[in-house]
Formats: C-alpha cells, structure tokens, sequence
C-alpha cells in the first residue's frame, strides 16, 4: 500500500482524511517533571565528604561575617560563638539544623494545578533573573522598566515549561520605596505560577507578605501553614552574610515561607579558583544560612543552591557555559546528596547577544544542572552579558531547548505497537517508505515535538522567505504572545483589595529598601 | 595580603612578575578521551531485548533485499536463504557474527601518537561530513570542490579533539572516475589522522588502499594486518543493501580494514515513525550487514552504527536535535552494549545558517550520543542543512563545545590542594577575594579552558571591538588555521610513489564509482 504514496506531503492530506477525526491533537505536560537523567558525579565520594568536612571546618575556624545584629543573636542562642561581626559556628548546630531541613517542599501556586513540589528527583526551570537591562530586537538594549517587568512576567507565564516565575528584571523607573508593591502585584495580575518575594528589609518582605495573602485570599494562619512564596539569598562570597540577605533569612523562615540560598562565586575570584575549593566555600555559606533558617523556626522551608562558574583568568570577567561551571554543577549535586535537600542551580550566559555562544554556554550550563541532579535551574532561558541583561529572543530560544528537555522528561515506550512488527515492519516492502504505515497513520499528529522557532524548510524555501535566522524568528514567537489579551489570573475584588493595600501603603511612604 | 589588591588584572601581573617562572602552560590531550558520563537508557532491558528479538524475526521473516549477487551468494554460503534478490537471515548466522566481531579496534593512524581504539567507553569525534556543499562567510554557499576538500581537510587536521577524518565534502569539480584519487592523496598529504576511505567499488576501494600502503610505507601483509583506514556503509533503509554497499562491506572485510555500518533513518519517512520501531529496523540492517562482514572473514573489524532522526511530518522535512533524535541515540546505545561492540552516532543540524538554532540542535544531538555511550560520534561539527552543506564557521564554533566536552572527558580532583583550606580558604579575608590566593598563583594560568571563539567581554568593549557575533568572530579562527604553511604529513619520496600511481592509473582510465 505505501508504494502508492509518492511523497511526504501526501499521507498527511490522507491522513487528515482517514484518521484525522480520530487523530488527537498533541498535549504535552510540562508543569511537574522528573529529571529522567543518572545522576553525574565528578568527584569520589570520598573527595566530596572531605569538602563538606572542610566546609563545616571553616564555619568553625574560619567563620562567618554576619552584619545583622539580630542574625548574629539569633547564632549566638543557637550556641555559636560571636567576636564582634564574626560568628563561629558549631557542626553540632550544622547538623542539628539539617536534621529539621525538610526534604521535600509542596509550592503552592495562584491554581493547584500550578503547584510544584521540591525534592530530589523533581526538576523546575525559571527564566533569566536579576537584569538590570532587557533587550529585544524591536526596541534594542535598555534599562528595565515596569513595562518590561509586566511584559517579561506575561512571557514567563505563557511558557509552562516555567514551573516558577524568577525575579526576572529590575524595573528601574519605578522608585525603589514603591517597587515592591509593583512587581508583587504584577506576578498576582499576570500570573498563578508561584511566585518570587524580593526580600529588601523586613517593611517590605512584610508588604508582600499581605498583597499575596489579599490576591490568594487567605488569613495569616492560612498563608503561614503553606509555602506560597519564595526568595533568593545570595551570601556575599566570601564568608559574608550581608543586612537584606540575612532579614530575608529570618523573615521567611519565620512566616514559613521559602529560601533559595544560593552563594554566588566566581572561581578565581570571589570563591577559590578551583572546583572543589569555590564549591566548598559555596557549601559552607549554605549551611551557614540554612542552620539561620531553621534556629529562627525548625523545618522551615529552605532549598539548598550554588551558583558557581569560573572568572576569564586574562580579563577577571565573568565567564558562563565553561567545563568548571559544568563541573561546579555536578560538584554542588553531590553536596545536595549528601544533605539530601532539593537544591537550585543555574545555566546562562556570558555572551553580548543572542547567538551562537549565547546558545552553546546556555545549553551547556545547562546540562551541567540536569546531570548533576538539579532541582531548580534558574537562568535556564533569557540570560546574556552573565545576567546584566535578558533577551526576549533568547527566553524564545531557549525554550525550545527547555521544551526539549521537558518532552525527554516523559520518556518513551518499546512495547508491541511501538516495535511495531505487525503495523510498521511488515507492511513496507524493501526500499519503501512507512508515510502511510498504520503506526504512522495512528501517530503522526501526536508522535513529534512541534517547535515553536526551529525551522525545517530547505535552503530554497527558507531564503525565499527571507533566510531570518532562529534569533529574527523569534521576535514574531514573543510578540505574538504579548499582543494576546493578557487575563488576570486573580479575580476583580482581589485586585481592587489589593489596589487599597498599595495605596494606602504608598501613602504612608511606602518601604525603602534596607541596606 | 589579597586585601591589598583591588582589580582583577592586577594579579595576573603579580602572577607574571611572582609565579610565571614557573607558570606552566596548559597543554590538554583531547587525542583519546573516554566517555565520563553515565549511559543512560530511554527503554526497560526487556523493551530492548524485544526489540533486538524483533531485528531477529525482522531478519529471517521480512529478510534483507541485497542487490549485489556475490553478497547474496556469500549469505547463502553462510546458511541464508535466498529468493530472487530476498536474503532471509537465520538468528544462529547473526550470533555467529556477534561471536566474531571484534569488541575492541586499534586504529592505525600514520602517526602513533594519533591512534585510536574503538570500544565501548571510548570517544572519538569527527566534523560533519558528506556534504555536497560548503560555506562561508567570505566566499558564500557553493557546491563542494577540490580545494574545498583540502582546505577541509586541513581544518579537520588542526583540531586535535577530531580524532578521525571523515567523508567530509563532495569535490564535485573533480571527475568521479579520479575523485578517489583526490580525496585520499588529500588525507594522506593534509593530515596523519586515521582516514576515511571512499567505498564506491571494488575498483577505487582497490585504488585507495593501494595509495594508503604507498602512504604510509606498508607492505600488503603489513597493510592487512592492521586497521589503517575505515569506510562508512549505508543501508538503504528499509531493509535494502544496495550494489556499491555491499561491495564495500566485502572489500573493507577482505582486506581487514574497517567498515562503520550505518542506516540512516528518519522516523516517519523510511522507518517507523516511532524511536523503538526505527531502532529495531536499523538494528536489523545493521546485523545483517556485520553478518555480511564476518562471513568473508571472522574478526573483520566492523563498527555498529545508527544515525536516527524524525521527520516534520508537515512538511516531511528531516530534523535532527530533536527529543526524538535524542531518544533514537540512547536506544542505539542500549543495543550497542547488549551486542557489546563499538557503535558511531551522529549529532547533526537542520538549520539553513549557523544561528542559534544550528548551536542547540547540534547540542541537543550531541548530548544524547554522550549519554547513550556512543564510541564514535560524527556530524559532530559543521553540519547544517541535514547534512547538505558544512560551515566553516559552524566548524570552529562547534570545536568550541567539543573542546568543552574533552575538557569534561579529563574529570577533576578534589585533593588537599584542590579544597585549599589552608592554601586558598583561610588565606582571603571575609568579603575579600582570592585572586592573589596562594593556590590562585599557582594555578591561573592552567586552570580553566581557554575558549577559541567565545568571547568574555563586557558589553561595551564588545562593541567598540565592533559588536561581532561568535559566527562573525569564526572567520578569522578558520582563516588563521588556513593562513599557516600546510606541512606535508607524508614524507616527500612517499608522496612522488604516490603521484606516479595516481598518474599511471589515471592514465589507464581511472575507476568510476560503480552502483
């Protein structure tokens, strides 16, 4: 029967008339995945329980600077030794703090459906964070603005392979007294994912507190006895633990909400120039801040993180997608092990623009995070300039790849109708083609990923149609998902309750950040 | 002491003024690398084996439609039967093959140094190849010519993380019956890597083993008696071998050198549409073909080999980076271990231009060989179209991740030095950094890889150096390797006997390529 079929095209239109009203159209779910991959390590056992030995060393010999003297009294009652800024701090308390550290976090999001659980094995991606600047090719390179905050909340949103929004980009014509109020209220409009609190001084940790308790509708107790939110506390490497960063610890661990504590080291830099010496440190600072979580309230939730790539030895930039920060990835999975907490990693990129570097230190970055068995991976799309700037082309074509990541996720079969002897083998004749095979009939809508900037046309159909390469493509993918109506994801009375909370917070003065 | 150094660069001079004396440079051996990854399976062991069952009954139910009748003779000698041009392959001729087809292969470059041996858990790269057309950025897209070839060659030559040549590209400008001629006095001339042979009947297979003895100085015995050079055999899927083919498995096996057998099936178009159905015809033809092998003689070295991608199946168009392309890998991979022979796969790209697209497809396909433990992975750099054009620029920018990936292949160490407590940790104060660290000294010049085209500078030096993209910056990395003297890797008086072969057989009419 296939010899009848001459080409490509053809069983396709056949296909839509014979099997079309049975053929189901492809739905992916990307929303809770399970990292598919063996877990990678790059050091012996051994070798990695010599590096948490010396990480708890030099909490004890070396220390900690902590400069928030409530930080430091709440060490101080938990047993560690103080001398001015400086806290030492017992494996005793270490291990004491580790032993209420849960394993495993439910994340409630704006929808159930939306909710994601922590843990080892489990695997969430969060778009690029932290840019001072975006870039697209309509507009070029600028400063962040609230426009761009909402329009990058709305692409992340759009995204399910987004499991958790990130703190995106700053939006820097919004004063910093009021800031809080818009990018809480922008993640509660555009999005039910779960979301991230800057944590800036406990006026303003508070001020989110109460908008996400107004737009989840929740009392105080509800919003305590669940994880709704969660921040990011980077320690000031090295062996520093800086005003926000330490309140950030203490006011989340004490609302019962959640710390990604991630040190951000640099090899060669800010962290010790090899793999074992920066990720040590990173370890160190990490348990650190985890025994601060649980001191302030025991099973608090608190997700282990690095973050740590290499500095360009020629130039002391910062470089990403490079063998150490692959090796760093895997590095720090071994310590997560170790401790058995879920724990955030991260991808990115060094380059200036949205090309072939910027894809390859990405994806590179990013297997680093997936073999090493990383729970979150932060930066997976969007990241150029080491995270100065994020580009809405590049959150376009990373996806893809997070896409792709995300369909290996669900595996694949080999049963009887997949081997498929009786209805693929058997029914194409020797240098036939299997267009029209029953198997290829019943799958044919279903059985492929659809890309969303991937091109497969042929050189002649792809320069007739203007030979845009995947970056140019990738414009019309985000422009036409922000010129679709945007839906606010929480209803009208929640809003205009939140509206009230805002401005009568803005007009007491708002909250500046603490510093 | 690192207090009192505040800028990045300043300890590069210390470490020039202090520590370059005995700064040593990095010199990393990317010449033979062994796989640091887990394999990793997308199928259960019994999936797999019912697959393997299936190629069995595919093989002696459906059997193989061989074109050449001394192939079919040879199958029939072996205790097939054969109908018209049907061979019919029972399980006990394929275990007999299994049983002496060798499970390690020494191959002989014309430089010791450059020997590789193919076995599971080893890994050997090699450029995109086969391409009727070449590009770049200074001369444009263009059909393959003979000094495209050598220029080809060259490149291959320079990269010591391509351990093989391969097919490379068409030299369409060179008659077929002296192309031959060409390709492999170019192999000899460019490079002392182990070298790809063309396979286009008996005549030019004869030809270009003659001119590799001369070459590399042999006698017959002593050619025969080692593995010098390798051919790359395609089924013509599904379950046909055709003239040319088969005539190569015969020549290759005869005279002891290699055939690396490869189906080349797209899911959906001239296999199944699904990965386990796909899998299970090429491993068919596969078996059929190493069968073929170790029938003229036992112990012939002989590579498993797939190369599975889909199709778009609404255009028909080939992919390749694909999650399903991916799978196909790790598939292979687990037939390849329960067959326990070396097996090549192959990475690979769709993309009409070296974009971002072109990088992450690439990478996508390189990882799943990675992980499905593939000996030898080909297409590894340079491919775009599927195949119908190499870059130049793609070439050196797919180095880049290569390189990366060899860097990974030479693991790390996690010692007392490398941890640096006492080296590194305690020597930087709190909130100070380590680029004058003690372990820093030692180790800036040769800790991190160096990136051949990635760039690390900031946005503004970037683009006052011209805001070039990493495709742009490619140019001039393939122009200074074609730029220098080409050095002859074949002794002069060698390469005269070489010249006055090719003349007499030129003289005598050449060979045309048979089908």
């Amino acid at each position: 029967m296939s010899a009848s079929i001459q080409t490509p095209a053809a069983p396709h239109r056949r296909g839509r008339r014979s099997a079309a009203p049975a053929a189901p159209a492809r739905a992916p779910n990307y929303r809770q995945l399970r990292n598919p991959f063996p877990v990678t390590s790059v050091f012996s056992d051994d070798e990695a329980a010599n590096m948490h030995e010396t990480a708890l060393r030099t909490l004890e010999e070396l220390g900690m600077r902590v400069l928030l003297p409530e930080a430091r009294k709440v060490y101080a009652s938990g047993g560690a030794r103080v001398e001015d800024d400086m806290v030492f701090i017992g494996r005793e308390m270490v291990a004491a703090a580790l032993a209420t550290a849960p394993r495993s976090i439910h994340c409630v999001a704006g929808n159930p459906a939306r909710d994601v659980t922590l843990e080892l094995g489990a695997l969430a991606f969060q778009p690029g964070a932290g840019a001072p600047h975006v870039t697209d090719l309509i507009r070029g390179r600028r400063p962040g603005s609230g426009a761009d905050f909402v329009e990058y909340t709305r692409l992340a949103h759009h995204f399910d392979v987004f499991q958790m929004m990130s703190p995106s980009i700053e939006p820097q014509d919004i004063p910093t007294h009021l800031r809080h109020f818009f990018t809480t209220r922008a993640q509660v409009e555009h999005t039910d994912k779960f979301p991230f609190l800057f944590a800036r001084g406990t006026p303003q940790t508070l001020d989110n507190f109460e908008m996400l308790r107004i737009a989840r509708g929740l009392s105080d107790e509800q919003f305590q006895s669940g994880v709704h939110a969660y921040t990011i506390i980077n320690t000031n490497s090295p062996r520093t633990l800086d005003i926000p960063m330490a309140q950030g610890l203490i006011d989340f661990a004490r609302h019962g909400q959640m710390s990604i504590v991630t040190p951000f080291t640099l090899m060669g830099a800010m962290a010790p120039i090899t793999v074992a010496g920066a990720i040590t440190l990173s370890h160190a600072e990490c348990l650190a801040a985890i025994t601060l979580t649980q001191l302030v309230n025991p099973g608090a939730p608190v997700c282990y993180g690095t973050f740590t790539s290499n500095v360009d030895m020629k130039s002391g930039a910062p470089a990403f997608g490079t063998p150490t920060h692959f090796q760093a990835s895997l590095a720090a999975g071994q310590m997560a092990r170790m401790l058995g907490l879920p724990w955030r990693s991260a991808a990115g990129s060094a380059s200036n623009t949205n090309d072939v570097q910027a894809a390859n230190e990405n994806q590179l970055g990013l297997w680093g995070c997936l073999l090493g068995g990383a729970t979150v991976i932060i930066h997976s799309a969007g990241w150029l300039e080491g995270g100065l700037t994020v580009s809405y082309e590049k959150i376009i074509t990373d996806v893809e790849v997070l896409n792709m990541v995300a369909e290996l996720c669900a595996g694949n079969k080999a049963g009887t109708d997949e081997i498929g002897f009786a209805n693929a083998l058997a029914k194409v004749a020797p240098s036939g083609h299997f267009f029209a095979a029953p198997q290829t009939m019943d799958r044919y809508t279903t059985e492929f990923y659809q890309p969303i900037v991937h091109d497969y046309a042929n050189f002649g159909t792809w320069t007739e149609r203007g030979a845009m390469d995947a970056n140019a493509r990738a414009t019309s993918v985000w422009e036409s998902v922000l010129t679709s109506p945007p839906l606010s994801q929480t209803p009208p009375d929640r809003l205009e309750a939140l509206a009230a909370f805002i401005d009568k917070r803005a007009a007491e003065g708002g909250a500046p950040p603490e510093s």
